[in-house]
Protein backbone atom coordinates (compact mmCIF):
# COMPACT_ATOMS: atom_id res chain seq x y z
CA UNK A 1 0.00 0.00 0.00
CA UNK A 2 2.94 2.42 0.90
CA UNK A 3 4.38 2.03 -2.94
CA UNK A 4 0.70 2.98 -4.31
CA UNK A 5 0.54 5.77 -1.78
CA UNK A 6 3.91 7.09 -3.01
CA UNK A 7 2.63 6.36 -7.09
CA UNK A 8 -0.68 8.40 -5.91
CA UNK A 9 1.46 11.77 -4.48
CA UNK A 10 3.69 12.33 -7.79
CA UNK A 11 0.56 11.90 -9.77
CA UNK A 12 -1.38 14.93 -11.61
CA UNK A 13 -3.76 15.51 -14.10
CA UNK A 14 -4.27 18.19 -16.46
CA UNK A 15 -7.02 19.35 -17.70
CA UNK A 16 -6.95 21.89 -20.46
CA UNK A 17 -4.27 21.45 -23.06
CA UNK A 18 -3.90 24.62 -24.95
CA UNK A 19 -0.38 26.21 -25.06
CA UNK A 20 0.45 26.68 -21.53
CA UNK A 21 -1.70 23.36 -20.48
CA UNK A 22 0.54 21.22 -22.86
CA UNK A 23 3.41 23.15 -21.03
CA UNK A 24 2.28 21.91 -17.46
CA UNK A 25 2.03 18.21 -19.09
CA UNK A 26 5.58 18.30 -20.41
CA UNK A 27 7.15 19.87 -17.05
CA UNK A 28 5.57 16.96 -15.31
CA UNK A 29 6.24 14.38 -17.76
CA UNK A 30 10.12 15.54 -17.08
CA UNK A 31 10.52 14.97 -14.21
CA UNK A 32 8.82 11.55 -14.06
CA UNK A 33 5.40 11.86 -12.57
CA UNK A 34 2.38 10.08 -13.46
CA UNK A 35 0.94 12.39 -16.08
CA UNK A 36 -3.24 12.29 -17.06
CA UNK A 37 -4.62 14.16 -19.23
CA UNK A 38 -7.72 15.15 -20.58
CA UNK A 39 -8.79 18.12 -23.25
CA UNK A 40 -12.36 18.63 -24.39
CA UNK A 41 -10.57 18.19 -28.09
CA UNK A 42 -9.40 14.96 -28.36
CA UNK A 43 -6.74 15.56 -29.96
CA UNK A 44 -4.68 18.25 -28.63
CA UNK A 45 -3.66 14.88 -26.04
CA UNK A 46 -2.16 12.88 -28.90
CA UNK A 47 1.30 14.70 -28.66
CA UNK A 48 1.69 14.10 -25.18
CA UNK A 49 0.67 10.79 -25.32
CA UNK A 50 2.91 10.31 -27.64
CA UNK A 51 5.80 12.07 -24.75
CA UNK A 52 4.23 8.97 -21.87
CA UNK A 53 1.22 10.94 -20.45
CA UNK A 54 -1.82 8.68 -19.55
CA UNK A 55 -4.94 9.93 -22.07
CA UNK A 56 -8.22 9.99 -19.64
CA UNK A 57 -11.30 9.63 -21.61
CA UNK A 58 -13.71 11.97 -19.69
CA UNK A 59 -12.70 15.02 -17.14
CA UNK A 60 -14.31 12.43 -14.38
CA UNK A 61 -11.56 9.96 -14.98
CA UNK A 62 -8.80 12.98 -15.17
CA UNK A 63 -10.07 13.82 -11.52
CA UNK A 64 -10.09 10.30 -10.68
CA UNK A 65 -6.15 9.36 -11.67
CA UNK A 66 -4.79 11.70 -9.43
CA UNK A 67 -4.95 13.75 -5.68
CA UNK A 68 -3.61 16.49 -7.87
CA UNK A 69 -5.86 18.47 -10.69
CA UNK A 70 -4.32 21.01 -12.86
CA UNK A 71 -6.17 22.95 -14.67
CA UNK A 72 -5.51 25.62 -17.76
CA UNK A 73 -8.43 26.63 -19.32
CA UNK A 74 -8.84 29.84 -21.77
CA UNK A 75 -11.52 31.54 -18.96
CA UNK A 76 -14.04 31.09 -16.23
CA UNK A 77 -16.66 30.38 -17.88
CA UNK A 78 -15.17 27.36 -19.96
CA UNK A 79 -13.81 26.14 -16.26
CA UNK A 80 -17.22 26.09 -14.84
CA UNK A 81 -18.86 24.04 -18.10
CA UNK A 82 -16.33 21.70 -17.78
CA UNK A 83 -16.11 20.80 -14.05
CA UNK A 84 -19.90 22.01 -12.79
CA UNK A 85 -20.97 18.22 -14.07
CA UNK A 86 -18.01 16.59 -12.67
CA UNK A 87 -18.13 18.44 -9.30
CA UNK A 88 -18.15 15.15 -6.98
CA UNK A 89 -15.14 13.64 -8.46
CA UNK A 90 -13.52 16.34 -6.60
CA UNK A 91 -14.21 15.51 -2.92
CA UNK A 92 -10.71 15.03 -1.18
CA UNK A 93 -8.80 16.38 -4.37
CA UNK A 94 -6.51 19.76 -4.41
CA UNK A 95 -7.52 22.04 -7.20
CA UNK A 96 -4.85 24.06 -8.32
CA UNK A 97 -6.00 26.77 -10.57
CA UNK A 98 -3.94 28.18 -13.98
CA UNK A 99 -6.83 29.34 -15.59
CA UNK A 100 -6.14 33.42 -15.48
CA UNK A 101 -9.05 35.79 -13.81
CA UNK A 102 -9.50 38.46 -11.24
CA UNK A 103 -9.35 38.08 -7.51
CA UNK A 104 -12.96 37.86 -7.25
CA UNK A 105 -13.21 34.92 -9.39
CA UNK A 106 -10.56 32.86 -7.59
CA UNK A 107 -12.38 33.67 -4.32
CA UNK A 108 -15.43 32.55 -5.90
CA UNK A 109 -13.40 29.51 -7.04
CA UNK A 110 -12.30 28.35 -3.90
CA UNK A 111 -15.60 28.79 -2.24
CA UNK A 112 -17.38 26.32 -5.01
CA UNK A 113 -14.03 23.87 -4.29
CA UNK A 114 -14.79 23.68 -0.71
CA UNK A 115 -18.60 23.30 -1.10
CA UNK A 116 -17.45 20.16 -3.08
CA UNK A 117 -14.87 18.53 -0.26
CA UNK A 118 -11.45 19.92 -2.37
CA UNK A 119 -8.70 21.73 -1.47
CA UNK A 120 -8.18 24.90 -3.77
CA UNK A 121 -4.88 26.72 -4.95
CA UNK A 122 -5.04 29.65 -7.32
CA UNK A 123 -1.89 29.93 -9.68
CA UNK A 124 -0.32 32.46 -12.01
CA UNK A 125 2.22 31.39 -14.62
CA UNK A 126 4.59 34.65 -14.83
CA UNK A 127 7.08 33.90 -17.20
CA UNK A 128 5.03 32.86 -20.44
CA UNK A 129 5.09 29.37 -21.57
CA UNK A 130 8.31 29.34 -23.23
CA UNK A 131 10.32 28.62 -19.74
CA UNK A 132 8.43 26.51 -18.18
CA UNK A 133 9.81 23.64 -16.07
CA UNK A 134 13.43 25.43 -15.34
CA UNK A 135 14.14 27.14 -12.44
CA UNK A 136 13.73 30.41 -13.00
CA UNK A 137 10.02 30.13 -14.68
CA UNK A 138 8.09 31.82 -12.08
CA UNK A 139 4.79 30.18 -10.37
CA UNK A 140 2.94 32.31 -7.76
CA UNK A 141 0.36 30.15 -5.70
CA UNK A 142 -1.93 30.86 -2.98
CA UNK A 143 -4.59 29.09 -1.21
CA UNK A 144 -4.46 26.24 1.19
CA UNK A 145 -0.91 26.14 2.41
CA UNK A 146 -1.84 22.78 3.78
CA UNK A 147 -2.57 21.70 -0.46
CA UNK A 148 0.65 23.59 -1.62
CA UNK A 149 2.60 21.70 1.28
CA UNK A 150 0.92 18.44 0.13
CA UNK A 151 2.22 19.33 -4.02
CA UNK A 152 4.98 21.29 -3.58
CA UNK A 153 7.37 19.05 -5.24
CA UNK A 154 5.21 17.90 -8.01
CA UNK A 155 4.44 21.86 -8.66
CA UNK A 156 8.22 22.43 -8.39
CA UNK A 157 8.76 20.19 -11.35
CA UNK A 158 7.15 23.56 -13.24
CA UNK A 159 10.08 26.03 -11.78
CA UNK A 160 10.11 28.37 -9.23
CA UNK A 161 6.66 27.64 -7.22
CA UNK A 162 5.70 30.16 -4.72
CA UNK A 163 3.19 30.11 -2.19
CA UNK A 164 2.09 33.61 -1.41
CA UNK A 165 -0.50 32.91 1.52
CA UNK A 166 -3.99 31.53 2.50
CA UNK A 167 -6.07 33.96 0.56
CA UNK A 168 -6.43 32.95 -2.87
CA UNK A 169 -7.16 36.38 -4.17
CA UNK A 170 -3.35 37.13 -3.49
CA UNK A 171 -2.12 34.47 -6.92
CA UNK A 172 -4.20 36.81 -9.47
CA UNK A 173 -3.37 40.31 -7.38
CA UNK A 174 0.54 39.39 -7.76
CA UNK A 175 -0.35 37.89 -11.19
CA UNK A 176 -1.49 41.41 -12.61
CA UNK A 177 0.95 43.65 -10.27
CA UNK A 178 3.89 41.73 -11.84
CA UNK A 179 2.57 42.27 -15.15
CA UNK A 180 2.37 45.85 -14.74
CA UNK A 181 5.92 46.16 -13.07
CA UNK A 182 7.31 43.84 -15.96
CA UNK A 183 5.72 46.48 -18.58
CA UNK A 184 7.14 49.57 -16.64
CA UNK A 185 10.75 47.67 -17.07
CA UNK A 186 9.73 46.83 -20.74
CA UNK A 187 8.36 50.38 -21.54
CA UNK A 188 11.37 52.14 -20.33
CA UNK A 189 14.01 49.69 -22.08
CA UNK A 190 11.85 50.32 -25.72
CA UNK A 191 12.40 53.77 -24.92
CA UNK A 192 16.21 53.71 -23.92
CA UNK A 193 16.52 51.31 -27.25
CA UNK A 194 14.92 54.13 -29.17
CA UNK A 195 16.94 56.66 -27.88
CA UNK A 196 20.44 55.34 -28.23
CA UNK A 197 19.31 53.94 -31.54
CA UNK A 198 18.68 57.62 -32.76
CA UNK A 199 23.03 57.90 -31.39
CA UNK A 200 23.85 55.12 -33.72
CA UNK A 201 24.43 52.29 -31.18
CA UNK A 202 22.47 48.47 -32.14
CA UNK A 203 19.75 47.25 -29.90
CA UNK A 204 21.79 44.32 -28.96
CA UNK A 205 24.74 46.46 -27.68
CA UNK A 206 22.68 48.50 -25.62
CA UNK A 207 21.03 45.75 -24.27
CA UNK A 208 24.15 44.02 -23.03
CA UNK A 209 24.80 46.68 -20.58
CA UNK A 210 21.18 47.23 -19.69
CA UNK A 211 20.86 43.82 -18.50
CA UNK A 212 24.14 44.62 -16.54
CA UNK A 213 22.55 47.23 -15.20
CA UNK A 214 19.14 45.52 -14.06
CA UNK A 215 20.03 43.62 -10.86
CA UNK A 216 21.03 46.97 -9.23
CA UNK A 217 17.84 48.68 -10.52
CA UNK A 218 16.02 45.56 -8.55
CA UNK A 219 18.07 45.85 -5.61
CA UNK A 220 16.34 49.28 -5.37
CA UNK A 221 13.23 48.10 -5.49
CA UNK A 222 14.05 46.17 -2.28
CA UNK A 223 15.01 49.20 -0.42
CA UNK A 224 12.45 51.18 -1.98
CA UNK A 225 9.87 48.88 -0.74
CA UNK A 226 11.51 49.01 2.92
CA UNK A 227 11.48 52.69 2.44
CA UNK A 228 7.77 52.27 1.35
CA UNK A 229 6.80 49.95 4.66
CA UNK A 230 8.67 52.66 7.43
CA UNK A 231 7.01 55.25 5.29
CA UNK A 232 10.37 57.60 5.34
CA UNK A 233 12.23 58.12 2.14
CA UNK A 234 15.78 58.75 2.67
CA UNK A 235 17.22 60.78 -0.56
CA UNK A 236 20.34 58.10 -0.41
CA UNK A 237 19.24 57.55 -4.21
CA UNK A 238 18.62 61.24 -5.08
CA UNK A 239 16.04 63.57 -4.35
CA UNK A 240 12.72 63.83 -6.23
CA UNK A 241 13.70 67.23 -7.38
CA UNK A 242 16.78 65.94 -8.77
CA UNK A 243 15.50 63.50 -10.97
CA UNK A 244 13.02 65.41 -11.88
CA UNK A 245 15.23 68.08 -13.43
CA UNK A 246 16.99 64.59 -15.13
CA UNK A 247 13.96 63.51 -16.27
CA UNK A 248 13.13 66.45 -18.26
CA UNK A 249 15.93 66.59 -19.64
CA UNK A 250 15.86 63.32 -21.29
CA UNK A 251 12.16 64.48 -22.34
CA UNK A 252 13.81 67.15 -24.00
CA UNK A 253 16.93 64.83 -24.96
CA UNK A 254 14.05 62.51 -26.51
CA UNK A 255 12.21 65.58 -28.51
CA UNK A 256 15.74 66.69 -30.12
CA UNK A 257 15.99 62.74 -31.71
CA UNK A 258 12.76 62.47 -32.68
CA UNK A 259 11.65 59.66 -30.62
CA UNK A 260 8.54 59.55 -28.91
CA UNK A 261 8.43 61.14 -25.73
CA UNK A 262 5.47 59.56 -23.27
CA UNK A 263 7.36 57.61 -21.19
CA UNK A 264 9.67 60.26 -19.72
CA UNK A 265 6.68 62.27 -19.69
CA UNK A 266 4.74 60.40 -17.78
CA UNK A 267 7.61 60.03 -15.37
CA UNK A 268 7.97 63.49 -14.81
CA UNK A 269 4.99 64.09 -14.45
CA UNK A 270 5.24 61.93 -11.27
CA UNK A 271 7.69 63.25 -10.04
CA UNK A 272 6.45 66.35 -10.40
CA UNK A 273 3.32 65.35 -8.51
CA UNK A 274 5.51 64.20 -5.82
CA UNK A 275 7.15 67.30 -5.43
CA UNK A 276 3.73 69.37 -5.40
CA UNK A 277 2.93 67.48 -2.09
CA UNK A 278 6.27 68.35 -0.55
CA UNK A 279 8.44 65.62 -1.57
CA UNK A 280 10.57 67.79 -3.33
CA UNK A 281 13.78 66.93 -1.56
CA UNK A 282 12.46 63.19 -0.27
CA UNK A 283 14.15 60.45 -1.31
CA UNK A 284 12.48 59.14 -5.19
CA UNK A 285 10.61 56.13 -2.94
CA UNK A 286 8.11 58.91 -2.56
CA UNK A 287 6.50 58.97 -5.67
CA UNK A 288 4.20 55.72 -4.57
CA UNK A 289 2.17 58.62 -3.11
CA UNK A 290 1.07 59.87 -6.37
CA UNK A 291 -0.04 56.11 -6.88
CA UNK A 292 -1.75 55.29 -4.09
CA UNK A 293 -3.19 58.19 -3.76
CA UNK A 294 -4.93 58.22 -7.05
CA UNK A 295 -5.22 60.67 -9.58
CA UNK A 296 -8.21 61.96 -8.37
CA UNK A 297 -6.45 62.93 -5.02
CA UNK A 298 -3.56 64.57 -6.28
CA UNK B 1 63.02 54.20 -13.25
CA UNK B 2 60.60 50.95 -13.61
CA UNK B 3 59.67 50.59 -10.08
CA UNK B 4 58.93 54.56 -10.87
CA UNK B 5 56.47 54.11 -13.80
CA UNK B 6 54.65 51.40 -12.15
CA UNK B 7 54.16 53.72 -9.70
CA UNK B 8 53.09 56.03 -11.84
CA UNK B 9 50.67 53.85 -13.78
CA UNK B 10 48.64 53.54 -10.35
CA UNK B 11 48.66 56.99 -9.28
CA UNK B 12 44.96 58.62 -10.28
CA UNK B 13 43.97 62.68 -9.55
CA UNK B 14 40.59 63.18 -8.40
CA UNK B 15 39.48 66.75 -8.86
CA UNK B 16 36.23 67.89 -7.57
CA UNK B 17 35.25 66.24 -4.01
CA UNK B 18 31.50 66.58 -3.63
CA UNK B 19 29.01 63.01 -2.77
CA UNK B 20 30.75 61.34 -5.54
CA UNK B 21 34.23 62.63 -5.72
CA UNK B 22 34.58 61.73 -2.43
CA UNK B 23 33.38 58.52 -3.25
CA UNK B 24 35.29 57.63 -5.89
CA UNK B 25 38.77 58.99 -4.21
CA UNK B 26 37.95 56.31 -1.57
CA UNK B 27 37.48 53.43 -3.97
CA UNK B 28 41.15 54.19 -5.50
CA UNK B 29 42.22 54.08 -1.90
CA UNK B 30 40.92 51.07 -0.79
CA UNK B 31 42.41 49.26 -3.56
CA UNK B 32 45.61 51.11 -2.87
CA UNK B 33 46.32 53.82 -5.76
CA UNK B 34 48.53 56.63 -5.18
CA UNK B 35 45.65 59.22 -5.26
CA UNK B 36 46.16 62.55 -5.38
CA UNK B 37 42.73 65.01 -4.48
CA UNK B 38 41.92 68.59 -4.86
CA UNK B 39 38.67 70.45 -4.39
CA UNK B 40 38.08 74.46 -4.39
CA UNK B 41 36.76 74.69 -0.73
CA UNK B 42 40.14 73.03 0.53
CA UNK B 43 38.37 71.40 3.67
CA UNK B 44 36.45 68.75 1.11
CA UNK B 45 39.34 67.23 1.07
CA UNK B 46 40.23 66.61 4.93
CA UNK B 47 38.55 63.28 5.70
CA UNK B 48 39.81 61.63 2.09
CA UNK B 49 43.61 63.00 3.67
CA UNK B 50 42.75 61.53 7.07
CA UNK B 51 42.05 58.37 4.78
CA UNK B 52 45.55 58.18 3.36
CA UNK B 53 45.00 60.47 0.12
CA UNK B 54 47.18 63.38 -0.84
CA UNK B 55 46.64 66.88 -0.72
CA UNK B 56 47.21 68.86 -4.07
CA UNK B 57 47.60 72.67 -3.26
CA UNK B 58 46.14 73.34 -6.64
CA UNK B 59 44.34 71.95 -9.54
CA UNK B 60 47.85 72.28 -11.51
CA UNK B 61 49.45 70.41 -8.76
CA UNK B 62 46.45 67.91 -8.74
CA UNK B 63 46.74 67.02 -12.54
CA UNK B 64 50.36 66.83 -12.14
CA UNK B 65 50.82 64.33 -9.41
CA UNK B 66 49.09 61.39 -11.90
CA UNK B 67 48.71 60.37 -15.27
CA UNK B 68 44.75 59.69 -15.01
CA UNK B 69 42.61 62.64 -13.66
CA UNK B 70 39.38 62.02 -12.72
CA UNK B 71 37.18 64.93 -12.78
CA UNK B 72 33.35 64.72 -10.95
CA UNK B 73 32.25 68.42 -11.12
CA UNK B 74 28.43 70.15 -10.77
CA UNK B 75 28.32 70.97 -14.51
CA UNK B 76 30.61 71.67 -17.37
CA UNK B 77 30.69 75.30 -16.61
CA UNK B 78 32.24 74.71 -13.15
CA UNK B 79 34.62 72.62 -15.23
CA UNK B 80 35.68 74.66 -17.77
CA UNK B 81 36.21 77.86 -15.06
CA UNK B 82 38.59 75.28 -12.71
CA UNK B 83 40.20 73.35 -15.78
CA UNK B 84 40.72 76.25 -18.33
CA UNK B 85 43.71 78.07 -16.36
CA UNK B 86 45.71 74.51 -15.92
CA UNK B 87 45.17 73.11 -19.00
CA UNK B 88 48.52 73.29 -20.29
CA UNK B 89 49.17 70.90 -17.22
CA UNK B 90 47.24 68.16 -18.87
CA UNK B 91 49.50 67.32 -21.76
CA UNK B 92 50.21 63.56 -21.49
CA UNK B 93 47.68 63.01 -19.17
CA UNK B 94 44.21 61.31 -19.48
CA UNK B 95 41.15 63.03 -18.51
CA UNK B 96 38.31 61.12 -17.28
CA UNK B 97 35.17 63.15 -17.00
CA UNK B 98 32.84 62.20 -15.09
CA UNK B 99 30.94 65.05 -14.58
CA UNK B 100 26.92 64.50 -15.81
CA UNK B 101 26.32 66.47 -19.59
CA UNK B 102 24.87 66.11 -22.51
CA UNK B 103 26.95 64.51 -25.39
CA UNK B 104 27.50 68.27 -27.29
CA UNK B 105 29.10 68.92 -24.67
CA UNK B 106 31.37 65.35 -24.10
CA UNK B 107 32.09 65.68 -27.69
CA UNK B 108 33.23 69.50 -27.19
CA UNK B 109 35.36 68.59 -24.29
CA UNK B 110 36.81 65.70 -26.30
CA UNK B 111 37.90 68.46 -28.21
CA UNK B 112 39.18 70.85 -25.81
CA UNK B 113 41.25 68.11 -24.22
CA UNK B 114 42.35 66.62 -27.58
CA UNK B 115 43.85 70.48 -28.32
CA UNK B 116 45.55 70.47 -25.21
CA UNK B 117 47.37 67.12 -25.82
CA UNK B 118 45.28 65.14 -23.35
CA UNK B 119 43.34 61.62 -24.31
CA UNK B 120 39.91 62.23 -23.06
CA UNK B 121 37.30 59.25 -21.35
CA UNK B 122 33.71 60.49 -20.76
CA UNK B 123 31.93 58.87 -17.88
CA UNK B 124 28.91 58.39 -16.34
CA UNK B 125 27.88 56.54 -12.46
CA UNK B 126 24.83 54.76 -13.33
CA UNK B 127 24.59 53.05 -9.45
CA UNK B 128 24.67 56.10 -7.41
CA UNK B 129 27.46 56.93 -5.21
CA UNK B 130 26.45 54.22 -2.43
CA UNK B 131 27.58 50.98 -4.32
CA UNK B 132 31.04 53.03 -5.63
CA UNK B 133 34.01 50.54 -5.39
CA UNK B 134 31.50 47.28 -5.42
CA UNK B 135 31.69 44.80 -8.68
CA UNK B 136 27.94 45.78 -9.01
CA UNK B 137 28.61 49.50 -9.50
CA UNK B 138 28.59 50.04 -13.24
CA UNK B 139 30.26 52.72 -14.50
CA UNK B 140 30.50 53.76 -18.27
CA UNK B 141 33.15 54.94 -20.43
CA UNK B 142 33.47 56.37 -23.99
CA UNK B 143 36.16 57.75 -25.81
CA UNK B 144 39.76 57.02 -26.51
CA UNK B 145 40.05 53.39 -26.58
CA UNK B 146 43.93 53.45 -25.53
CA UNK B 147 43.42 55.49 -22.09
CA UNK B 148 41.06 53.14 -21.20
CA UNK B 149 43.36 50.12 -22.02
CA UNK B 150 45.99 51.79 -19.88
CA UNK B 151 43.56 52.78 -17.57
CA UNK B 152 41.86 50.01 -17.26
CA UNK B 153 42.79 48.52 -14.02
CA UNK B 154 42.56 52.00 -11.97
CA UNK B 155 38.86 52.39 -13.28
CA UNK B 156 37.94 49.13 -12.42
CA UNK B 157 37.91 49.94 -8.98
CA UNK B 158 35.48 52.00 -9.30
CA UNK B 159 33.19 48.91 -9.99
CA UNK B 160 31.85 47.39 -13.36
CA UNK B 161 33.65 49.81 -15.77
CA UNK B 162 32.86 49.30 -19.00
CA UNK B 163 34.12 50.87 -22.14
CA UNK B 164 31.56 51.66 -24.86
CA UNK B 165 33.30 52.78 -28.14
CA UNK B 166 35.60 55.57 -29.23
CA UNK B 167 32.33 58.11 -29.91
CA UNK B 168 32.97 60.18 -26.27
CA UNK B 169 29.30 61.05 -26.43
CA UNK B 170 28.45 57.13 -25.69
CA UNK B 171 29.08 57.69 -22.40
CA UNK B 172 26.31 60.50 -21.70
CA UNK B 173 23.57 58.96 -24.27
CA UNK B 174 23.63 55.29 -22.21
CA UNK B 175 23.40 57.50 -18.71
CA UNK B 176 20.59 58.78 -20.09
CA UNK B 177 18.80 55.78 -21.82
CA UNK B 178 19.56 53.83 -18.83
CA UNK B 179 18.11 56.34 -16.31
CA UNK B 180 15.10 56.06 -18.64
CA UNK B 181 15.34 52.36 -18.23
CA UNK B 182 15.69 52.62 -14.66
CA UNK B 183 12.59 54.42 -13.91
CA UNK B 184 10.32 52.70 -16.46
CA UNK B 185 11.33 49.77 -14.63
CA UNK B 186 10.78 51.57 -10.63
CA UNK B 187 7.65 52.91 -11.98
CA UNK B 188 6.21 50.04 -12.82
CA UNK B 189 7.11 48.66 -9.21
CA UNK B 190 5.67 52.01 -7.55
CA UNK B 191 2.46 51.07 -9.44
CA UNK B 192 2.61 47.35 -8.51
CA UNK B 193 3.38 48.18 -4.88
CA UNK B 194 0.48 50.82 -4.78
CA UNK B 195 -1.66 47.47 -6.43
CA UNK B 196 -1.45 44.57 -3.97
CA UNK B 197 -1.11 47.27 -0.86
CA UNK B 198 -4.69 47.83 -1.89
CA UNK B 199 -5.31 44.08 -0.95
CA UNK B 200 -3.27 44.68 1.88
CA UNK B 201 -0.06 43.03 0.88
CA UNK B 202 3.32 44.24 2.67
CA UNK B 203 5.94 46.57 0.15
CA UNK B 204 8.88 43.81 1.59
CA UNK B 205 6.16 40.96 0.90
CA UNK B 206 5.85 41.88 -2.47
CA UNK B 207 9.58 42.84 -3.15
CA UNK B 208 10.51 39.58 -2.37
CA UNK B 209 8.70 38.09 -5.11
CA UNK B 210 9.00 40.97 -7.71
CA UNK B 211 12.77 40.95 -7.27
CA UNK B 212 12.96 37.00 -7.99
CA UNK B 213 10.84 37.70 -11.44
CA UNK B 214 13.27 40.71 -12.65
CA UNK B 215 15.70 38.05 -14.09
CA UNK B 216 13.07 36.97 -16.19
CA UNK B 217 12.07 40.82 -17.16
CA UNK B 218 15.43 41.28 -17.68
CA UNK B 219 16.07 38.40 -19.96
CA UNK B 220 12.78 39.37 -22.43
CA UNK B 221 15.28 42.55 -22.98
CA UNK B 222 18.03 40.72 -24.48
CA UNK B 223 15.91 38.51 -26.58
CA UNK B 224 13.71 41.96 -27.93
CA UNK B 225 16.76 43.52 -28.48
CA UNK B 226 17.67 41.01 -30.73
CA UNK B 227 13.72 41.05 -32.78
CA UNK B 228 14.22 44.78 -32.79
CA UNK B 229 17.74 44.14 -34.54
CA UNK B 230 15.88 41.86 -36.71
CA UNK B 231 12.78 44.03 -37.55
CA UNK B 232 10.93 40.70 -36.74
CA UNK B 233 8.80 40.64 -33.90
CA UNK B 234 7.68 36.95 -33.36
CA UNK B 235 4.62 36.58 -30.88
CA UNK B 236 6.80 33.99 -28.03
CA UNK B 237 6.00 36.08 -25.38
CA UNK B 238 2.15 37.16 -26.35
CA UNK B 239 0.78 39.51 -28.67
CA UNK B 240 0.12 43.01 -28.85
CA UNK B 241 -3.70 42.47 -28.37
CA UNK B 242 -3.65 39.97 -26.45
CA UNK B 243 -1.22 41.93 -23.57
CA UNK B 244 -3.21 44.88 -24.68
CA UNK B 245 -6.52 43.36 -23.34
CA UNK B 246 -4.37 42.14 -20.10
CA UNK B 247 -3.08 45.68 -19.62
CA UNK B 248 -6.60 47.00 -20.14
CA UNK B 249 -7.62 44.79 -17.08
CA UNK B 250 -4.99 46.51 -15.18
CA UNK B 251 -6.36 49.97 -15.47
CA UNK B 252 -9.57 48.61 -14.63
CA UNK B 253 -8.34 46.85 -11.52
CA UNK B 254 -5.91 49.64 -10.38
CA UNK B 255 -8.87 51.96 -10.71
CA UNK B 256 -11.41 49.57 -8.64
CA UNK B 257 -8.27 49.57 -6.08
CA UNK B 258 -8.66 53.90 -5.82
CA UNK B 259 -4.80 54.14 -7.28
CA UNK B 260 -3.61 56.03 -9.64
CA UNK B 261 -3.71 54.59 -13.82
CA UNK B 262 -1.52 56.74 -14.92
CA UNK B 263 1.33 53.99 -15.69
CA UNK B 264 -1.05 51.17 -16.94
CA UNK B 265 -2.75 53.64 -19.13
CA UNK B 266 0.67 54.91 -20.85
CA UNK B 267 1.47 51.47 -21.46
CA UNK B 268 -2.01 50.97 -22.84
CA UNK B 269 -1.84 53.63 -25.11
CA UNK B 270 1.28 52.35 -26.53
CA UNK B 271 0.30 48.82 -27.10
CA UNK B 272 -2.96 50.44 -28.87
CA UNK B 273 -0.77 52.21 -31.22
CA UNK B 274 1.55 49.35 -32.35
CA UNK B 275 -2.18 47.65 -32.55
CA UNK B 276 -2.98 50.51 -35.10
CA UNK B 277 -0.13 50.41 -37.13
CA UNK B 278 -0.56 47.01 -37.91
CA UNK B 279 0.75 45.40 -34.90
CA UNK B 280 -2.02 43.61 -33.73
CA UNK B 281 -0.46 40.05 -34.30
CA UNK B 282 2.85 40.67 -33.91
CA UNK B 283 5.09 40.15 -30.39
CA UNK B 284 5.00 42.99 -27.90
CA UNK B 285 8.84 44.23 -28.92
CA UNK B 286 6.84 46.13 -32.24
CA UNK B 287 5.96 48.47 -29.69
CA UNK B 288 9.47 49.87 -30.28
CA UNK B 289 8.49 51.32 -33.49
CA UNK B 290 5.83 53.52 -31.46
CA UNK B 291 8.08 54.91 -29.70
CA UNK B 292 11.23 55.09 -32.43
CA UNK B 293 8.74 57.15 -35.15
CA UNK B 294 7.83 59.78 -32.40
CA UNK B 295 4.57 60.52 -31.29
CA UNK B 296 4.31 63.06 -34.15
CA UNK B 297 4.48 60.32 -37.08
CA UNK B 298 2.13 58.39 -35.11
Amino acid sequence: MTENKNHERSAVSVIGLGQMGTRLAQAFLTVGHTTTVWNRTVAKADALVAQGAVRAATADAAIAASPLIVVSLPDYTTMQDLLGPVARSLRGRTLANLTSGTPEEAARMADWAAGHGADYLDGAAMSGTRLVGRPEALFVFSGSPEAFATHRSVLASLGNSMHLGADPALAPVYDTALFGLAWGALAGFYHAVALVGAAGVDPADFAAVATGHMPFVTSLMADHARQIEDGRFPDDDGTVEVHAAAMEHLVQTSRAQGIGTDVPKLIKALLDRAAATGHGTSGIASVIETITKGERNV
